[in-house]
């Protein structure tokens, strides 16, 4: 909560990115990837809109690192059992679509109603995705799972469930992980 | 294209219900479902305001009757292997979604911005699901599908792997549904 506009000769309480991506943040959750830009970023978080070019070339760059603060995932130990590797997964994926974006965010890439949004976010989602399936890679070498399972298939099926349960239900309904590890674990338990 | 407004005395090319319901179906898929009320749908179609009250109560009626006319998907044969059984879950999934609804109006039941227009198509949505699983009850039962598959769970990945493919991709990207149904055939074929 800084007062000053720079904080010039004093103690800051936050840095000026900090300031910046805290502004962005919750104009995206709170009003929808439209209501961020430059101009918007630099009312509400106090900093110059000189000094948020000096940082950020455009919009589409301001909006790159505004999705990049999503808080990354706790490294996965290696040796859970497989159903706990879907339950990480699962939790990371909606902790992100839940928490960190919302699903009026999540509801605008489905629409590309904003393009820079709609970018940034797949870069960003693929990127995490990647991480997973890298390690599910890992795991079908090592016949953890299945010689079948296909990493990318398998994500995606994760994604999805998150999203079918706030489609039809809003919000996901208790019990929807575990119903959903149940029935993918023999698909990618080692079976033949 | 009907040219008057109630046809009589002559023979009309379309009905006044279906002249209402191609306005309001239009409407929805092109501007969304904030664009769909009786009073955009008797300007669209040519229908009287009245004419419309007198069918239905009022805009909560109305979107219900727009979500209602989206294809139901054909019969179910029921002797198809299991694969090509969610192929067909799939293929109806994504017609509904992708070429009945439309993107925009699937982000926003996910964002829940028109409350009528979430209930009307969640009730809808439900009703297929529900023809969905009571078939795949039936496979359980007849040991078609493996006795700890869970219909509704089942046919939430199979929802959320189209959404997951829109989120990630825009469009699904091509194979898909070979890939989903690779994946889920070992997890819902007799396996015990």
């Amino acid at each position: 909560m800084p007062t000053t506009k720079d904080g010039r000769g004093r103690p800051r309480l936050e840095s000026v990115d900090q300031r910046i991506g805290a502004a962005a943040l919750e104009l995206l959750r709170t009003k929808g990837p439209a209501a961020v830009n430059i101009d918007s970023v630099a009312a509400r978080s106090g900093v110059a809109r000189t000094t948020i070019y000096r940082r950020y070339r455009g919009r589409d760059e301001l909006m790159k690192a505004t999705v990049d603060q999503l808080v990354d995932p706790p490294p996965l130990a290696p040796d859970l059992p497989v159903g706990e590797k879907l339950r990480w997964v699962l939790d990371g994926i909606s902790d992100v679509l839940e928490n960190g974006l919302g699903r009026g965010a999540t509801a605008a890439v489905i629409a590309d109603s904003d393009p820079d949004f709609t970018s940034a976010l797949r870069a960003r989602l693929a990127a995490r995705l990647n991480a997973v399936t890298d390690l599910m890679n890992i795991d079908v070498r090592a016949g953890v799972l299945d010689a079948s399972v296909d990493p990318d298939t398998l994500a995606g099926l994760l994604v999805g469930a998150y999203l079918a349960e706030v489609l039809r239900f809003g919000s996901p309904r208790d019990g929807w992980t575990d119903r959903a590890i149940e029935l993918l674990t023999p698909a990618v338990t080692p079976h033949r």
